[in-house]
Order: structure tokens, then sequence, then C-alpha cells
């Protein structure tokens, strides 16, 4: 394997196209309905008939990708479950057990589960077809305790960056679903969110998977320790090795790359957000490919998709991560796509146009 | 045809069951994920676990039923569009082309039309298996003009009612979604939500299908007139008589025999919610078989809701009817489901439970 020491940011192209977007504009003003009237399903299709370069878009072999990491600064009680839970529930995914794992078949999803840097060995498998698929793309098993220094090399996090473009290359379709599993890994997104946007801590800082509220308060002062133990590390490569997640680094090349290709991107929630909002920071036409599924129950989250002027679809109080939120939500890509190519205009339906009043 | 010139509200019972509610969120609660996490959907998993009496749900052969008709208001200016779009849409239900028929065959949805007192005459026909299908219960060519005077008979009333309940004991599956297609009839929610809660109509009526400013201050000024022209129909019959519709007042029919069938109750935006608000000042307890699918665009749907204590799962702005969003909303049913069916428990998975932290 090619081990990188530096990362090369990918060129990603402006898609704003104005006679792509005002023949989808116009497109939606003639169907069979009050002007504007389904909202913000309207807005959904004409984003991603901008990303697919069509007025009738076709969402094809949706990719599911569940990025998976362990975080050092576990040890220092950031969080209600322990770090082996990460390992057990990457088997879960892979079992179909999991929210994901239900969701993910629910809506003919594949799902791919990538261990990043998982403290335990994942033990390789075959997948069968239709079934989760593994890839072992471990840099180190867990990051370092970013609470004393950086939580990954600059190599390291450069070759977490590799890999998640190199997967997304080898994944077919023109859709990514965002989804992540490491205890610990809202502490990661609350210190990118504090370092890139200057936001406080104390807003940033949530439950995680169930902390009380003598727990968020010990999270807190960690990650305080964390910013001051990195605080050289401002720009976003430098933020993202400092502060670390595998699983976040990793993600972080798969969007590049997504976005590189023209793919959907759909983003899920705290985390997922978090590695969205790096690579926006390394080529900002990123987010004209993304698509934001929902607004999570971490407090964290809705200041992050304010940074990212993001418009959630879905807001219902969901926590959990896995992909769960954006799995959620896919149904409604698929409605706006499925509104654009077979719904009737006014004149082939011979339905009158509104009146004067 | 029987033709009713009473109606008899059927008996819905209570379903409030202490020991299955105690069983689901035992369920909920050991599945493998932070507790409470999946939010809003754990809380859809339980009301539909509880209208289906399982812990185990599965909803079989939903029916979306679109009921249609006009209304003798819309000749005083209250609607931007013509009563005749009430029919062209109908015959854009059947043939495929409006935002409802696209949804429903993407969630393999069963297409119900009913006309309830359309104007003009919709012709009979055989529905082939898969297509949607047509049911002709016209009570009358649409209503009187509320503004000077009752919108229908009682005995009118009371056959509408008949006949939803008529066509719901002919339907198949164990879910109902609300649909509507009635030029004018924003017109007769707003007035049953003035007359039986008690709210302003400066507060409850809004555009509609798309009134400007003045538009809205017409339509405000004749449902002034509607609510002094009928100022001694205050129970929940009467008003819907007064003020009318036969969609309406045919859906407050279905809903009650949905209800008294324990079928689960897709609500879509402010008319089909006015509906079931008279369905439920009838019977309270049908509220307990209602998921509210989404907070509409109409400014009076959101205080319909709150008046109903009800908890919309989507918030997209949405302001077209035809049931357009409880079809979007519908693959939050199955999830919610699925989730309880399919995922696996902390014991089973060997996934291991929260620390001490």
């Amino acid at each position: 394997m090619h081990h990188p020491t530096h990362f090369t940011v990918p060129a990603i192209a402006d898609i704003g196209d104005a006679a792509l977007t005002a023949r989808l504009q116009h497109v939606l003003d003639h169907k069979t309905k009050p002007l504007g009237s389904l909202g913000r399903l309207e807005r959904l299709a004409l984003r991603i008939g901008q990303v697919l370069g069509s007025e009738a878009p076709q969402l094809v072999q949706p990719q599911m990708v569940v990025f998976a990491g362990d975080h050092g600064l576990v040890a220092r009680g950031v969080s209600a479950y322990p770090s082996d839970v990460t390992w057990q529930m990457v088997e879960n995914f892979l079992a179909g057990g999991a929210a994901v794992s239900v969701l993910a078949r629910q809506h003919g999803l594949a799902l791919n589960v990538v261990d990043c840097g998982v403290a335990r060995d994942i033990a390789p498998r075959e997948a069968a077809p239709g079934q989760p698929r593994l890839w072992l793309r471990k840099v180190a098993p867990g990051t370092q305790d970013a609470s004393i220094g950086p939580a990954m090399s600059a190599a390291h996090c450069a070759q977490a960056l590799a890999n998640g473009m190199e997967v997304v290359r080898g994944l077919p379709g023109n859709a990514l679903l965002l989804g992540e599993m490491g205890i610990g890994n809202t502490s990661v997104a609350s210190l990118l969110l504090a370092r890139l946007c200057g936001v406080s801590l104390q807003d940033c800082t949530g439950a995680g998977t169930g902390l009380d509220a003598a727990g968020i308060a010990r999270k807190r002062a960690v990650l305080e320790q964390a910013l001051a133990a990195n605080a050289h590390a401002t720009a976003p490569l430098d933020a993202l090795a400092a502060l670390g997640g595998f699983e976040v680094a990793t993600m972080t090349g798969a969007v590049l790359q997504a976005a590189a290709e023209r793919r959907v991107i759909v983003v899920d929630g705290f985390i997922t957000t978090a590695a969205v909002l790096v690579a926006a920071r390394l080529q900002p036409a990123v987010l004209q490919r993304c698509v934001f599924a929902h607004s999570s129950g971490e407090p964290g989250h809705a200041l992050m998709l304010t940074q990212l002027q993001a418009e959630p679809l879905l807001d219902m109080g969901l926590r959990l991560g896995e992909g769960s939120g954006a799995a959620l939500a896919w149904p409604l890509l698929q409605s706006a796509c499925a509104m654009l190519r077979e719904m009737a205009s006014f004149e082939a339906a011979g339905v009158s146009e509104r009146g004067a009043a």
C-alpha cells in the first residue's frame, strides 16, 4: 500500500449552471400543483437535478458507508459507553441487527462498513451479494489522547484521507450516504466545530450517547484541554489531524472524492457533518453536492448546520448516528426525483392554471 | 341506497393498554442504541404498536384515499383556482400524473379517489389491478354557498358521513392515509378551526393555493360572513354541515370507521386535520389511532395541530394537500415498525450496555 505523508486536495468544480437551473425551475413550476406548494421537496429536487446535471434525475445504486474508529480521548471518560462498543457495533452492522442495517435493507441501500481505525481487529470476511461489505482500512488501532497532544500524525491523517477517496472510487452508483460509528466521536465533532468555527465549547458540547450533567461538565473540561494541547492546529487539515478521528478523516476524503465525481452526498448527524465541514473548508463547492438529512438532538449539530447554511430535511430528535438519519431521509430524495420525472404538467394533464385572483 | 337523515356516531374504544405499552417500551429500550436515541421514531413505533396491538407491528395493504368535493363559497372568490380544477385533478389522480399518484406508486400505496360531491360528473370506470380506484359517492354537485346559509343539509351531511364509513369498510389493510382535493376547501378548514376551537379568522385564514394579500383579505371577509350566517351551528356535526365540505364530511365518517376498526390513520395537511378535528370532537379516542404526517405551510394548520396536541413528523412547508404529505411520511411509519421487528437487542447482539458514566 502507498503511504502518503502529504494529502493533495482534489479539485472540486463549481456546478452552478444557470441554464440547467432555469430549466429545472421551469419544469417544477409547470407541474400540476400550485406554485411552490411542495415546499422543501422542490428545493431538494432542484439540488439533486443540479448535482446529477439532469431535469429527470435518477438515483442509482445508493451506497451507505459507515466509517468506524476509536478515540484515545475515551480513556478520559468523555462517553457513556466503553470503546469496545465500537467493534461490537461493527459486528452488529455486518450481522444485520443495527438500526442502519434495518433501514438500509428497507430502502435498498448497499451497506458498507469501513474499519478506519477501530481499536480491536475486525476479522476480514467475504460479502455475499446483497450483504454488508466490510472494508479494512485501519490506519491505527484508535487515535492518541487528544487532550495531551495530536490525536494523529499528519501522515496518519493523510493516509486516512487517501483511504476515504479510494473507498469511494471503488463504489458504484451516484449517491453516497454518510454514516459513522465511534465511541467518543461527538467529542471530535465538538472540537472541530469549536476550532474551525470559533463556537465556544460551552455551546457545542452535548450528552453524546447519554451523559448526565456531571458527565457533560467532565467532557467539556477534557475538550478544553484538547483545544489547549493543540492550540497551533488551526488550518483545516491540521485541526483534523490534531483533534482527530480516523473515521472523520476517512469520511472527509470520501466526501471530497464523492464531490469530485458529482455524487449526491447525504449527510447524517453531528459527526458526519463535521467531516463535511472540514471538506468544505478545503473546497467550498463540496456543499453544492450535499443534502443534509436531519437536525439531530445533539446541540452542536444545529450550530454546525447554521455555519454551513444547511437546510436539513428532518427534525426528529435523532442522536444515534450510524447513518440512521440519512437512511430515514432517503425516500424524500427518491420522491423529489420521482416528482421531476413523473408528475404531469398543467398542459399535459389538461388542468387549468390559476385564475386572475 | 339508504339515505340516513341522522348520523349515529360509532363507538370508539380506548386503546390505552398499560401492559402492552410497557412491553413496547421495554423492547425499544433494549434495542442496540443509546436509550431514546431514535427520538420521534421511537414514539411513532410506540403509537403504531398500540394501535395494532403488537410488539412486532406490520403495516399491510395501506390505502391512500383522496376525498374530493366542490364548494359553493368558491363563487365568492375565496380561491386562486376555479372549481373546474377539482374534477380536472380527479382525472389527473386517476391518470397517474398528480403528486399523490407519483408518491403512491413510489411507496406501494393503493390509491382510491372518492367523488364525495364534485360539481362535474365523473365518468365511472373499472380499475385494473394496481391502478387507482374511483368511488362514486357524490351527495350533491358541490355544496351551497356557506356565506349565506348552511353549506349542506343535515341529511346530506349524514349521507356523506355514512358514505365515508362504507368506503372504509370496503377497504383491505390496516392503515388509512387521508388525502383530499377540493378547490376552496382551505376555507372549510379555517371555518371549522374558528368555530370548533374559537380561533380568530385573522389567525386561521391563509393563502390556500396561492392568494395574494388582497385575496386573503377578501377570503377572510367572506369567511366572517359564513360564520355569521351559521351562528347557530356550534355542535360538531352542526358545524360540519353548516360550514361544509362533502369531502370533509365523508372523510370524517372514514376516520370514525377506521378508528373503530383500529386502523392506523395517517393525517395529511390542514383539510384532513379538520376532518380529524370533527371526528375527535365526536369521539376523542380517534386521536389515539392518528399519526400526523406533517405541519403544512398553511398557517391555520399549526394552530389546529396544537389544539389536537399533535406532534407532526415532517415540516417541509408543504401546502398541496392530495395526501402528498401523508405519502411522504409513510416510509417513516414503515421504518418505525421495521425497527421494532428487526433491530437486535443488546443481549442478542453481544453489545455492552452503557457504563457507570
